[in-house]
């Protein structure tokens, strides 16, 4: 079973939090090869990581990608995120995981800003 | 003339502050009806926001999208850009200025991050 794991930063801002809470909950919503997806933080609030990774583990996945909802790869997308892998990896030998790059890095994010910059809302 | 401006935070890092010059430079290559794309900072590094908004007036912008690079809604989105926005007015009256929602609050952000999970190259 394959889950998706979308990791952010975390914030003092609780509403911050909430943003990636609520998109997590959009994502389950579309159509995708996912079976599950989660969230998972790694400062400043809940869930961390690896408990957000446990809780994937529990709902049955077997391959979990995580998807860095970073715009730049600043020390934790270089760092931090490559050492969480290795603990989940640790944690959980029988899981496949899949970490991808950083958001901003996107080979689409030039199409997605014009996009944005051209919805008819704005 | 159409110009977007492309408002990042800013990095003591310089590489993910290249980030966002390299991402102003893919757009201005794609097709769009923005005849100029500049990039501006909040903090940290040049050139600053009322510094770009400044270069674009001079190449000619009469209408400039402002489009916040930013994921979540701290403080930066929520108070520092309209402040910006009301200087940029004051400073530019006869430019037309519309300021956009962050980038993590696209409607299209969820679709966007399967498109990046499912990505061929992961």
């Amino acid at each position: 079973m394959k889950a998706l794991l979308l990791i952010a930063h975390g914030s003092r801002k609780a509403s911050s939090n909430q943003e990636v809470a609520d998109l997590a909950s959009k994502l389950q919503q579309l159509p995708s090869e996912f079976s599950c997806i989660g969230h998972g933080f790694l400062e400043l609030t809940t869930p961390k990581v690896p408990d957000a990774v446990h809780a994937l583990v529990e709902q049955g996945a077997t391959h979990i990608t995580l998807l860095p909802y970073f715009l730049a790869a600043g020390m934790h997308v270089s760092e931090d995120l490559p050492e969480l892998l290795a603990q989940a990896q640790k944690a959980h030998p029988e899981v496949t995981f899949n970490l991808l790059e950083h958001l901003g890095a996107a080979e689409l994010m030039p199409q997605w800003i014009l996009q944005q910059a051209l919805a008819p809302k704005n």
